[in-house]
Protein backbone atom coordinates (compact mmCIF):
# COMPACT_ATOMS: atom_id res chain seq x y z
CA UNK A 1 0.00 0.00 0.00
CA UNK A 2 1.78 3.24 -0.79
CA UNK A 3 2.02 6.46 1.24
CA UNK A 4 -1.13 8.03 -0.31
CA UNK A 5 -3.69 5.70 0.59
CA UNK A 6 -2.16 4.85 4.00
CA UNK A 7 -2.36 8.41 4.94
CA UNK A 8 -6.26 8.81 3.96
CA UNK A 9 -6.70 5.68 5.42
CA UNK A 10 -5.54 6.96 8.34
CA UNK A 11 -7.85 10.74 7.38
CA UNK A 12 -10.84 8.66 7.10
CA UNK A 13 -10.66 6.85 10.87
CA UNK A 14 -9.56 10.42 12.36
CA UNK A 15 -12.92 11.78 10.99
CA UNK A 16 -14.92 8.38 11.54
CA UNK A 17 -14.06 7.64 15.34
CA UNK A 18 -13.69 11.60 16.24
CA UNK A 19 -17.93 11.41 16.72
CA UNK A 20 -17.03 7.85 19.63
CA UNK A 21 -16.11 11.10 21.91
CA UNK A 22 -19.15 13.32 21.28
CA UNK A 23 -21.91 10.12 21.47
CA UNK A 24 -20.22 9.23 24.93
CA UNK A 25 -20.22 13.08 26.22
CA UNK A 26 -23.99 13.69 25.39
CA UNK A 27 -24.61 10.20 26.71
CA UNK A 28 -22.61 11.49 30.02
CA UNK A 29 -24.18 14.86 30.01
CA UNK A 30 -28.08 14.14 28.95
CA UNK A 31 -27.93 17.60 27.24
CA UNK A 32 -26.37 18.67 23.80
CA UNK A 33 -28.05 22.19 24.24
CA UNK A 34 -24.91 23.70 22.56
CA UNK A 35 -24.82 20.99 19.57
CA UNK A 36 -26.81 22.19 16.73
CA UNK A 37 -29.77 20.51 15.60
CA UNK A 38 -29.82 22.10 12.02
CA UNK A 39 -25.98 20.93 11.99
CA UNK A 40 -27.35 17.39 13.03
CA UNK A 41 -29.53 16.78 10.49
CA UNK A 42 -27.98 18.57 7.45
CA UNK A 43 -24.43 16.57 8.48
CA UNK A 44 -26.85 13.01 8.75
CA UNK A 45 -28.19 13.68 4.98
CA UNK A 46 -24.60 14.52 3.79
CA UNK A 47 -23.33 11.49 4.56
CA UNK A 48 -26.29 9.33 3.90
CA UNK A 49 -26.08 10.42 0.18
CA UNK A 50 -22.27 10.30 0.59
CA UNK A 51 -22.78 6.56 1.56
CA UNK A 52 -25.26 6.05 -1.59
CA UNK A 53 -22.15 7.74 -3.79
CA UNK A 54 -19.97 5.06 -2.71
CA UNK A 55 -22.50 2.48 -3.08
CA UNK A 56 -22.72 3.64 -6.73
CA UNK A 57 -18.89 4.03 -7.34
CA UNK A 58 -18.68 0.33 -5.44
CA UNK A 59 -16.18 2.34 -3.51
CA UNK A 60 -15.55 0.10 -0.13
CA UNK A 61 -13.33 2.57 1.81
CA UNK A 62 -16.18 5.62 0.81
CA UNK A 63 -19.30 3.04 1.77
CA UNK A 64 -17.38 1.96 5.00
CA UNK A 65 -16.26 5.57 6.75
CA UNK A 66 -19.41 6.89 5.57
CA UNK A 67 -21.66 3.91 6.80
CA UNK A 68 -20.00 3.93 10.35
CA UNK A 69 -19.88 7.97 10.90
CA UNK A 70 -23.92 7.64 9.90
CA UNK A 71 -23.91 5.02 12.68
CA UNK A 72 -22.67 7.10 15.48
CA UNK A 73 -24.40 10.51 13.81
CA UNK A 74 -27.73 8.79 14.04
CA UNK A 75 -27.10 7.79 17.45
CA UNK A 76 -25.79 11.51 18.60
CA UNK A 77 -29.32 12.91 16.45
CA UNK A 78 -31.25 10.54 18.80
CA UNK A 79 -29.48 11.49 22.01
CA UNK A 80 -30.07 15.44 20.72
CA UNK A 81 -33.87 14.83 20.38
CA UNK A 82 -34.36 12.91 23.06
CA UNK A 83 -32.75 15.15 26.00
CA UNK A 84 -33.68 18.22 24.65
CA UNK B 1 -22.21 15.75 -15.49
CA UNK B 2 -23.58 12.44 -14.73
CA UNK B 3 -25.92 11.49 -12.07
CA UNK B 4 -23.47 10.29 -9.48
CA UNK B 5 -20.71 13.01 -9.75
CA UNK B 6 -24.05 15.70 -9.44
CA UNK B 7 -24.75 12.95 -5.91
CA UNK B 8 -21.30 13.72 -4.51
CA UNK B 9 -21.22 17.32 -4.60
CA UNK B 10 -24.44 17.28 -3.32
CA UNK B 11 -22.93 15.50 -0.69
CA UNK B 12 -19.75 17.32 -0.02
CA UNK B 13 -21.81 20.83 0.09
CA UNK B 14 -24.35 19.26 2.63
CA UNK B 15 -21.36 17.81 4.78
CA UNK B 16 -19.19 20.74 4.60
CA UNK B 17 -21.96 23.25 4.88
CA UNK B 18 -23.41 21.81 7.89
CA UNK B 19 -20.72 23.15 9.96
CA UNK B 20 -22.36 27.16 9.24
CA UNK B 21 -25.48 26.61 11.82
CA UNK B 22 -22.98 24.94 14.25
CA UNK B 23 -20.52 27.92 14.29
CA UNK B 24 -23.72 30.57 14.03
CA UNK B 25 -25.10 28.35 17.11
CA UNK B 26 -22.03 28.44 18.96
CA UNK B 27 -21.55 32.10 18.27
CA UNK B 28 -25.08 33.31 19.73
CA UNK B 29 -25.20 31.34 22.68
CA UNK B 30 -21.45 31.52 23.76
CA UNK B 31 -21.21 28.61 24.92
CA UNK B 32 -19.91 25.08 23.49
CA UNK B 33 -20.24 22.54 26.90
CA UNK B 34 -21.91 19.94 25.21
CA UNK B 35 -19.67 19.71 22.31
CA UNK B 36 -16.89 17.38 22.59
CA UNK B 37 -13.17 19.17 22.86
CA UNK B 38 -12.03 15.45 21.56
CA UNK B 39 -14.35 15.27 18.80
CA UNK B 40 -13.18 18.92 17.34
CA UNK B 41 -9.49 18.21 17.94
CA UNK B 42 -9.88 14.58 16.24
CA UNK B 43 -11.78 15.77 13.10
CA UNK B 44 -9.54 18.82 12.90
CA UNK B 45 -6.87 16.84 12.54
CA UNK B 46 -8.58 14.20 10.38
CA UNK B 47 -10.11 16.98 8.16
CA UNK B 48 -6.57 18.68 7.53
CA UNK B 49 -4.72 14.98 6.57
CA UNK B 50 -7.93 14.80 4.16
CA UNK B 51 -6.73 18.40 2.62
CA UNK B 52 -2.96 16.64 2.22
CA UNK B 53 -4.59 13.47 1.23
CA UNK B 54 -6.49 15.50 -1.88
CA UNK B 55 -3.60 17.63 -2.21
CA UNK B 56 -1.37 14.53 -2.86
CA UNK B 57 -3.85 13.27 -5.79
CA UNK B 58 -4.29 16.70 -6.97
CA UNK B 59 -7.84 16.00 -6.51
CA UNK B 60 -9.87 19.70 -7.04
CA UNK B 61 -13.03 18.16 -5.09
CA UNK B 62 -11.77 16.79 -2.19
CA UNK B 63 -9.53 19.64 -1.96
CA UNK B 64 -12.16 22.04 -1.87
CA UNK B 65 -14.48 20.41 0.40
CA UNK B 66 -11.36 19.77 3.07
CA UNK B 67 -10.47 22.98 2.77
CA UNK B 68 -14.08 24.48 3.65
CA UNK B 69 -14.58 22.25 6.28
CA UNK B 70 -11.32 22.46 8.16
CA UNK B 71 -11.88 26.16 7.57
CA UNK B 72 -15.37 26.08 9.43
CA UNK B 73 -14.04 23.74 12.35
CA UNK B 74 -10.97 25.50 13.34
CA UNK B 75 -13.19 28.45 14.04
CA UNK B 76 -15.79 26.06 16.19
CA UNK B 77 -12.91 24.95 18.08
CA UNK B 78 -11.86 28.28 18.80
CA UNK B 79 -15.00 29.37 20.00
CA UNK B 80 -15.01 26.58 22.12
CA UNK B 81 -11.53 27.00 23.56
CA UNK B 82 -12.59 30.95 24.01
CA UNK B 83 -16.15 30.33 25.75
CA UNK B 84 -14.98 27.43 27.82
Amino acid sequence: MDYITILGLIAASLTTFSFIPQMIKTWQRKSAKDVSLVMLITFNIGIFLWLIYGISLQALPIILANGVTLFFNIIILWLKIKYR
